[in-house]
């Protein structure tokens, strides 16, 4: 699909974001390992697993243009030789509003291929604005579930 | 914190759920990996990284005794040598209630420690019951997102 090379992990995340914000489907889908086997859970969407599903959905929100901004903090980066999983909290701005969104945490899983590090699992739900003192555990039973 | 040994990472998983049905924190604790590179997002709630956060997460969500039973179904493994990645959808169903809650949707990652395969990061968040036929991506702002 791409004859791109990503050396590290995180070369891989950064052409994520990039691609995300420039709503760029081809650079998109170049940071993707090639396998049939991965997923992609956007915000709130259902899971989304191979490449024709995974690029449906991201063509589909790309059809607006860039409209967000992307920061990213609180990385956490698990690291094995051939797989690394990065916990990640994104910081959205959406063009033409004044603050910005509550955060997303993602959990973003890249692999070692022949072709460089590839991401193979992409999973972002909202997370809450505030510092876990009082337990959202406590406060119903959906956040009870686990 | 436990000799317990996990030959796959399927083990380590079956151990999660099992632990997780039963509100046994120990059986719970022995599932992750004893490092201190942990995460955890429960369904709608904050990231939780490093032992002490996931661990108290898991007691006060066990304080109430068990209630839960989980089913797994539409697992997709991708699997490395040292780390494998299991996306799978968590079927819930809780004690009193008629009907199953809709499923959540979670990407599990397992590292192969010298103490055998152990949880490294459980992410799960809410999934729409229905399949993508309309996409969410464009019913409005939260789910454009990404």
């Amino acid at each position: 699909m791409s004859a791109k090379i990503f050396p590290t992990a995180q070369d891989a995340q950064n052409a994520f974001y990039e691609a995300l914000e420039r709503c760029d489907l081809e650079a998109m889908m170049a940071v993707w390992s090639e396998d049939e086997e991965i997923v992609c859970v956007h915000p709130a969407g259902q899971r989304l697993a191979g490449q024709a599903e995974v690029r449906e959905a991201w063509r589909r929100m790309f059809a607006g243009g860039p409209k967000l901004r992307v920061r990213i903090t609180q990385q956490v980066v698990i690291a094995s030789v051939m797989l690394e999983a990065h916990s990640v909290h994104e910081n959205i701005t959406v063009t033409g509003e004044t603050r910005p969104r509550p955060p997303m945490v993602a959990t973003n899983v890249y692999l070692r291929t022949a072709a460089g590090w590839r991401m193979i699992v992409h999973h972002a739900s909202p997370a809450p604005g505030q510092p876990q003192a009082a337990a959202p555990a406590h406060k119903g039973p959906p956040k009870t579930l686990h």
